[in-house]
């Protein structure tokens, strides 16, 4: 399943505002187009917000094909289309770069996003039980990579090499990507999946047999304090309790070696009408939390599986952009 | 606050499914009315059934004082207006005992209620700090009990006693009793709160000193293992990590003497449709947890402060019912 796609004389992506209600497949076929699916979260998560942005790039490279000016403008608009993704902007860079060659650089950035995710998923396999059951935390697949995904690619992984997981996802209030996203995408691959409240993560341990928690990352310390949509640190203290690994599964380019610890990375706060049911209501709505270093037990990586600190078994690629932490 | 009341010739309540949006006060002046507000959940909560129940048996009384036959098959309907609540066949039986002061028993049956909150309250009162901020998840406040509550009875009774707490109120995925009538109940009663998300709970204790985790509790056998609403288990561990004391507050009636541990306790589960998104979604909801006795610092009951095991510290009322698993 591709979220997005190059579709000869358009940009193809899923619509995820219509999930789960509908998959709606639809076509970007114009500058206007791409930059509205991007501002309008039809498409959404980092990596897959950039693979759609050097598409959208090549796209307006073949329409502006003898106007240079013309071109340059349009990729402007579209690395503006979202101001805080750092992944759209290092990805349009790179096609503008890329003089004749655009649509031949944006399949490249896909296919790389593609391969970190495949390695990702191999490196995992054997972390696994042939048989069991495991819990996640929020959306990690496809529809947010472009590839199989972080956490939601080792499951899809092991499915594939005939292991007969049953994943526990939890629904991640206040905005559900596990009950609207992740579900779906389970399914979709093929992977028997039960959805419960993100309170239920606790006894789903306690009762279920839990072999494994597996989430993603939007940002890991040098230390290996990572930081995830919110929740992710009382699963992982659940997971400490019951004696459950707890494996935080992300790609290079989410590790910051510049961050001593969890302590430098700021928590955004997002609005109370996410949460509030009485418009008077004082909210606290962190999006992230920290979970801290020690309760992780291995961190799954295109490397392999490596342990914080994980500054000699990762490379320090000065080149990856360093993902920020993104919106929903 | 109340949400039940005596009002002349018709019972008085507080219409539970309005909240938060509405304070909707109505009055039951017929047998028909009073099943009617039990069968459709506009009042609920074990001990405030209980009470609504009575007055209701009170009002047939008066309805049918010449017509005992009448009275009484009145009485078997309001009973039976949800046959799973103990309190309600409880409290209809000792009006139906006192004959010709129905009125007085009813009468006593609240002001027996009044008076075990405020004894759980006033009991709380040393446990906290002069201010500070405590949390707690689900709702025991007077809506659900027609006194203070349980656990807000004591945030309530801290309140009265000059301290300034702040609660942080889990808004309890996923009917959210938190979020529509905890949050509601606090702010009628003027204490400081703010709503989190459920799975907000870690990152809470984590960055905002929480001093204490106050909640209720819907059963505790008889070494403490104690089961509440989805969710207490995963906040009791998340307290434990962060060496928060966590505390129950419970009235007698809540200790079930004939268990031997919360293994005894049976978990319903309730209806997929309160969690999915998707029709064919396979869901896992546990309506209630058990959280072992070893994590909880203490009982708050209207004999003061316990700890597990109970068997000395609390008398083994037989003649006082067993609250069983309520529904919502």
């Amino acid at each position: 399943m591709d979220s997005v796609w190059y579709d000869g004389d358009a940009v193809g992506y899923l619509d995820q505002r219509a999930l789960p209600r509908a998959v709606a497949r639809e076509r970007a076929s114009s500058v206007d187009d791409v930059v509205e699916a991007i501002r309008t979260l039809a498409v959404r998560g980092a990596p897959a917000i950039g693979i759609f942005g050097a598409y959208g790039v090549a796209l307006a490279a073949s329409l502006h094909a003898s106007d240079r000016a013309g071109y340059e403008a349009a990729a402007a608009r579209i690395r503006a289309a979202r101001p805080t993704a750092v992944n759209l902007a290092w990805a349009v860079d790179r096609v503008l770069a890329a003089r004749g060659d655009e649509l031949g650089e944006a399949t490249r950035i896909h296919d790389e996003q593609r391969d970190v995710d495949r390695r990702i998923g191999e490196a995992s396999v054997d972390l696994f039980p042939r048989g069991g059951n495991v819990l996640t935390h929020c959306n990690t697949g496809p529809i947010a990579t472009g590839g199989d995904g972080t956490a939601l690619g080792c499951f899809i992984a092991a499915h594939r090499a005939g292991k007969t997981l049953h994943i526990f996802v939890d629904e991640t209030r206040p905005l559900l990507q596990g009950a609207r996203l992740t579900m779906f995408e389970l399914k979709e691959a093929g992977v028997p999946c039960t959805l419960i409240v993100d309170s239920a993560a606790a006894i789903t341990m306690q009762r279920k047999d839990v072999r494994a928690v597996v989430v993603g990352a939007d940002r890991i310390a040098r230390n290996g304090d990572t930081a995830n949509k919110i929740g992710t640190y009382g699963v992982a203290i659940a997971a400490a309790h019951h004696g459950i690994p707890f494996y935080v599964a992300a790609p290079r380019s989410t590790f910051d070696f510049a961050l001593r610890s969890g302590d430098e990375i700021p928590i955004e706060e997002r609005s109370p009408d996410e949460v509030r049911i009485a418009a008077e209501d004082e909210v606290y709505n962190p999006a992230f939390d920290v979970t801290p270093g020690r309760l992780i037990t291995g961190f799954i990586t295109e490397y392999g599986v490596v342990r914080a600190p994980y500054a000699d078994a990762i490379p320090d690629l000065e080149h990856r952009p360093r993902i920020p932490l993104p919106v929903a």
